[in-house]
């Protein structure tokens, strides 16, 4: 690891940054095909609601509608078990709504208006039926079921225990509980779900904006029943991903059954509402912690009940996920955690950046504030003290890290932020605009390596090189990390390097871009199929230069004995081998260790006690990346996750009408982002700790920066205005009614 | 070789057929983008000229004129020396025109008819100079130069002597002399020359109807200095190459240097009449021949003046193309040959089908007939007396073949014909309508291997295999042949298989689909690969089975121990697999070898000596093709060139002005191709040898078949009229001045 990087490290602009600011890169949004049909999907008006009948007549008899879909034609097609899907509850088309949105009926048509009409002459008689929106009303015996199978997904809460939680508390010279609340969150990226469809004669062409292209190849090609290689997806650029395009969902299904239907490519656009009403969600959380501490300050106890509202159909083992926080940030030797995944008749609840850790960091991170406070300890201090160290790793498997940042991201932060000069009591702000300090920590199982790991490279006989990996770009700058890894195995400068991606026709599984594991996981494919190609230039060379492979370099487009002057260029290298050099790399799971990131930050927040607002001043974001591949791409990350997770603290929240289960706010004006004008300085601070495993010592940073601003808020806000909010978001409202309490108070 | 071929050799359909017959194929001539231009070119209306002064503003002043390059325009950019190009001599656009129909300008405009409007209106001054169409008045000394160097290409003709020619000449009891003329011929592929060039920012993809996608990759890159990495050549569906297409060529530099000055994808697609006027040729020929045998038929001697009328520009080195077949077709000790490759101002002669062996061929076989006669020899019999043997392979070099069927086919071949029982005594056939008999063989270096051979072969999660080869498909059958050797050696159903090509952005460089070479070489890589594949599935098995990798065998989806009908399915093993399994295979060429392809056919013909007409009755095509792959696309390609070469021997001739140096039948009611209503039966048989190195002991077979019609129908047809033609085609004319030459003899 001593020898100088050239490429990575550096501050590299995407390699791919023209096409997208120029509006020439194809996202699947662009993609228009001759002869091609739109499809429209008809949604439940109701929660829940019984299907009494359903009559399309009016609707076939449109001119332009060349095919309608109900439950009744989807019977043929079985839904995909893919392996990361918790549950497979969800038909392809209901004849029971669970939730307002529901997917009833599909049409194809001309053109998009005449899809829209004929959704408008499907008529459908409902019968409605008792709905519960609350997951600790849809607990209760007399609960509504939406599933036959009762309200609790898995029928029971999943136990985790680790040592002993009584004595734990009986060591305790604190206990404290509380109750945290999170809302329902929509990803908002910048491109709705959309899909074009093309079934030609038993082979199946999808262009998606997609997280995991392979998966979505495998899903449909389980569901219709044919060959793999019969099915290509295809996402090159893709407007943002944040977990809720993981695939495959209903709307590629009904798409390609249309096409499949009508012998014409059929396109699927969700607008904006259909985004809000009809995909995946943030999952709304209610957790209940008891923790216990020594006088010290030492953990003794940790106790978490965990409630995630997984909505109408469970996507994935939300509750778990929330749970993940509470089980691993801290070392702790005693714990219980409890977690149950409800049904409501609300959205289904599904991935979405850092997944349930926000969640789940929110509330422990507020709850150890408070016990700090009650403890007497700077809120820092009580979190180095008691923070999971590179030993602990997995406490309840005893594996430990592979590395671990999480001191360097605290101390770091610390300094640049100057919390030691500028802590202040909570409450002691004056006037009415009032500044105040928080922080919090995060660690998390993301930016970790999964298989699969592949990649391949090939060298072209003028010594440049194409890069194939099958990760998505989700907008993350997965293209030129992946381009900087390779250029910089091969010593090549990055401008010969051209990269193929996320096309299941021609490039490798290397698994989904999400839980920030493409750095770490295509990543060191890639670097072993860079490594493996240079291996076979160097045999060609060694011989050449009458000297073995080890004492070689790649330096100027050529070949040379390490610290020699005489070389033969690649070029040359590359007509005697026997045809195009192509080298494979497939990366296997580190053995014995766990690999996290952390991440501490810091924020000031000026709260105005009279118009309720608050200004979020600055932000110190100190990450854990191992190593940062492409420094630009990574101060971006950490910015982009802060910034969304600012929103989660201050701003969003899709809200459903009690009386209706109607969700009221489906639009971008009433479900507030946050925005340019919101955003504060934002201090990305780099922490390379050079994890062992990683490509060039790299650990993922996509999901991470999402988690800490909202508890730093929360506890910045305390610390301004003295009032402790324990439910997001902190919005104008929380603000002005917690200052009555908290002037109360 | 025992074990039992499931796939190979079998009847297939192609994979692709159902988007060639339904019109779904995307061709090069199908792709239009947004913002495409227009691109046309400004023909030399002069066949040698100087181009004086060139004025292009009226043109640039049309609205809808987006660019106009001239030979001032294109200074900047060198042409590319490809390997396979014999001669660098051509200008991308020209101020000295050398043809008819020479590249003067260029414009790129919104659409078609704007572009050729533009080309009306660029004003050319030429000051006309004498010129030269007839290769042998070329050779003259007063015959005006058409390029600095003079009309002999080289300076020089290429000599080639072996033994001791007088020796041979004294040896013989025959000696006798001829000369033989073909005449220039264009390959009238279904899709004329075409590409869509898009450059974007340095980044340039090019559609092309081409043979060798890797070849224009090459040359683009390095005309334009930019990394093969950001060049991509896609050709998917190819109507027809025939060696039109190897690429590059100006058009291809023409559209991307227009797409560079615009910002926009420019397209230049030919019309039928540009096809005849300024692609490659096959370029006429004189044959001078003087062989001598000994009276048992024994050839002793063979020397051969060779001019190749190459046009105004050299692309290959015609004229030894030709010599090739004097030098290895039949065994013999003493040989001297004489290559002139000459220019004129005509089209430039290139590739077509089996290159320069139709034309050598056809003076060879009808100079071995016509001493066959003198000799009082079977024709027949005086072909098996001297064609070269196994051992003969490469008299000059003294190599052998690595497989020989020549004997077996001219058996077969004669036996399915009748040729012993049907024989007659030349110019015997009573009536008008007189019926004849003829035979020619013909063997050639094409069908064998070359470098690089490359292919790479998926196996999904599934099972189903998806195959890269850098082969075109040009319309042989190649994308099925690839997927059969796939699916043969892996033991997996042909169903399951996909296949990408001739992409350069995906698949490997495994060279240009042309001298029949791609079965054997890319077959021979596609192999390799599967066996790759399949060894790293079987390495997994083995573990799970307790046995060896040796011991195991694909079936039935499965991976069974020899003989055991207890295995596992394939999807277990992948499942255990670390990633996507993908094999890689790179074929080498035999050592100690060359291959040869070998045929002979028999065909029989009715002259009309009122009307003229000659129809071929029936024509009996055996073929060494080592081990068909597809029987089908084998017997395909059989028929196809044995009815280009009929029509060699019949009807086609582009014909020149001698006074103008015009063409006067670039089109297709004036230059005569044989159709549908000209073809006669053709049995296809199929001589499998089995050829130790091929894969499955495949060689090739797109080119042979062309060369034998000829030669075989004018023997035939003096066998029936008892009149020698020694020029083609034998045309009605030709037909009825000999009915009065031979009534005379």
């Amino acid at each position: 690891m001593a020898k100088e990087l050239k490429i990575v490290g550096k501050r590299q602009p995407k390699i791919d940054g023209w096409e997208r600011v120029s509006g020439k890169a194809k996202y699947a949004s662009d993609i228009y095909l001759p002869g091609m049909l739109y499809g429209k999907i008809l949604r439940s008006p109701h929660p829940h609601a019984k299907v009494v009948n359903i009559d399309v007549e009016k609707a076939k008899a449109l001119p332009g509608v060349k095919a309608i879909l109900t439950y009744k034609d989807i019977s043929a097609f079985s839904w995909y078990q893919a392996p990361f899907r918790f549950n497979t509850d969800m038909p392809i088309l209901t004849d029971l709504a669970r939730f307002t949105g529901d997917d009833i009926a599909a049409v194809a048509a001309v053109d998009e208006d005449r899809a829209e009409e004929a959704l408008d002459l499907i008529k459908v008689d409902y019968h409605p039926l008792p709905f519960v929106l609350d997951p600790e009303e849809a607990l209760k015996p007399e609960a509504p079921k939406i599933h036959s199978q009762g309200n609790i997904i898995g029928g029971k809460p999943f136990i985790l225990e680790r040592g002993n939680l009584e004595k734990g508390f009986q060591e305790a010279d604190l206990v404290y509980e509380g109750r945290y609340y999170t809302p329902m969150l929509q990803h908002v990226t910048a491109e709705p779900r959309v899909c074009v469809a093309h079934w030609d004669r038993g082979k199946l062409t999808v262009w998606d904006s997609l997280q995991y292209t392979f998966g979505l190849q495998a899903g449909l090609a389980h569901i219709f029943k044919i060959p793999m290689s019969k099915v290509r997806v295809i996402c090159d650029f893709m407007g943002g991903g944040f977990g809720d395009k993981v695939a495959p969902e209903r709307y590629n299904v009904l798409a390609s059954i249309l096409s499949m239907k009508t012998g014409h490519p059929v396109r699927i656009e969700f607008s904006r509402e259909e985004n809000f009403l009809a995909t995946h969600h943030r999952y709304p959380t209610i957790c209940y912690l008891k923790y216990g501490a020594k006088k010290d300050g030492t953990l003794t106890a940790i106790q978490a009940k965990v409630i995630a509202d997984m909505g109408a159909y469970c996507h994935l083992d939300g509750a778990f996920g929330i749970m993940e926080t509470m089980k691993g940030v801290y070392r702790c030797p005693n714990l219980k955690g409890e977690s149950y995944n409800v049904y409501t008749n609300k959205p289904e609840g599904g991935f979405m950046r850092c997944v349930g850790h926000p969640q789940g960091q929110f509330a422990q991170e507020v709850h150890m504030d408070i016990m700090a406070e009650k403890l007497g300890l700077d809120p820092m201090n009580f979190r180095l003290k008691n923070y999971a160290r590179l030993e602990d790793g997995d406490q309840d498997r005893k594996i430990p890290f592979s590395s671990n940042g999480m001191e360097e991201c605290i101390r770091k932060a610390a300094e640049a932020f100057g919390w030691g000069q500028k802590w202040q009591k909570p409450g002691t702000s004056p006037g009415p605009q009032k500044r105040g300090l928080g922080m919090a920590i995060h660690s998390c199982r993301h930016g970790a390596m999964s298989p699969p790991s592949t990649g391949m490279v090939r060298i072209n006989s003028d010594g440049t090189v194409n890069v194939f990996t099958g990760a998505a770009d989700i907008g993350g700058g997965q293209k030129s990390a992946m381009a900087m890894i390779a250029a910089e195995e091969l010593g090549i400068p990055l401008e010969t390097v051209s990269v193929t991606s996320a096309d299941t026709e021609v490039t490798l599984d290397t698994g989904g871009t999400w839980g920030s594991r493409q750095t770490f996981s295509g990543g060191t494919g890639i670097k072993l199929a860079a490594a493996d190609a240079k291996r076979q230039l160097f045999e060609i060379a060694a011989k050449e230069l009458n000297t073995g492979t080890e004492n070689l370099e790649v330096k100027s487009g050529g070949i040379y004995p390490l610290g020699s002057d005489k070389g033969i260029p690649i070029t040359e290298v590359l007509r005697k081998a026997p045809a195009t050099i192509t080298g494979r790399g497939t990366g296997s799971l580190p053995q014995g260790v766990i690999t996290h990131c952390f991440a501490a930050h810091f924020v000031e927040v000026e709260v105005d006690t009279l118009s309720g607002k608050v200004r979020v001043i600055r932000l110190v974001a100190a990450h854990d990346v191992g190593k940062a591949i492409n420094l630009m791409a990574t101060e971006n990350q950490i910015e982009g996750g802060a910034i969304q997770g600012m929103g989660f603290g201050l701003t969003e929240d899709q809200i459903f009408d009690q009386a209706t289960g109607i969700c009221v706010n489906p639009n971008l004006v009433d479900y507030k982002v946050f925005t340019m004008k919101d955003i504060p300085e934002i201090q990305p601070l780099i922490i390379e700790p050079i994890d062992p495993y990683g490509p060039f010592g790299a650990k993922g940073v996509g999901e991470p920066p999402y988690s800490a601003p909202a508890p730093a808020i929360a506890n910045a806000i305390y610390n301004a205005i003295g009032v402790r909010f324990t439910e997001l978001p902190i919005n104008i409202r929380s603000i002005l009614e917690g200052r009555n309490k908290g002037s109360k108070a």
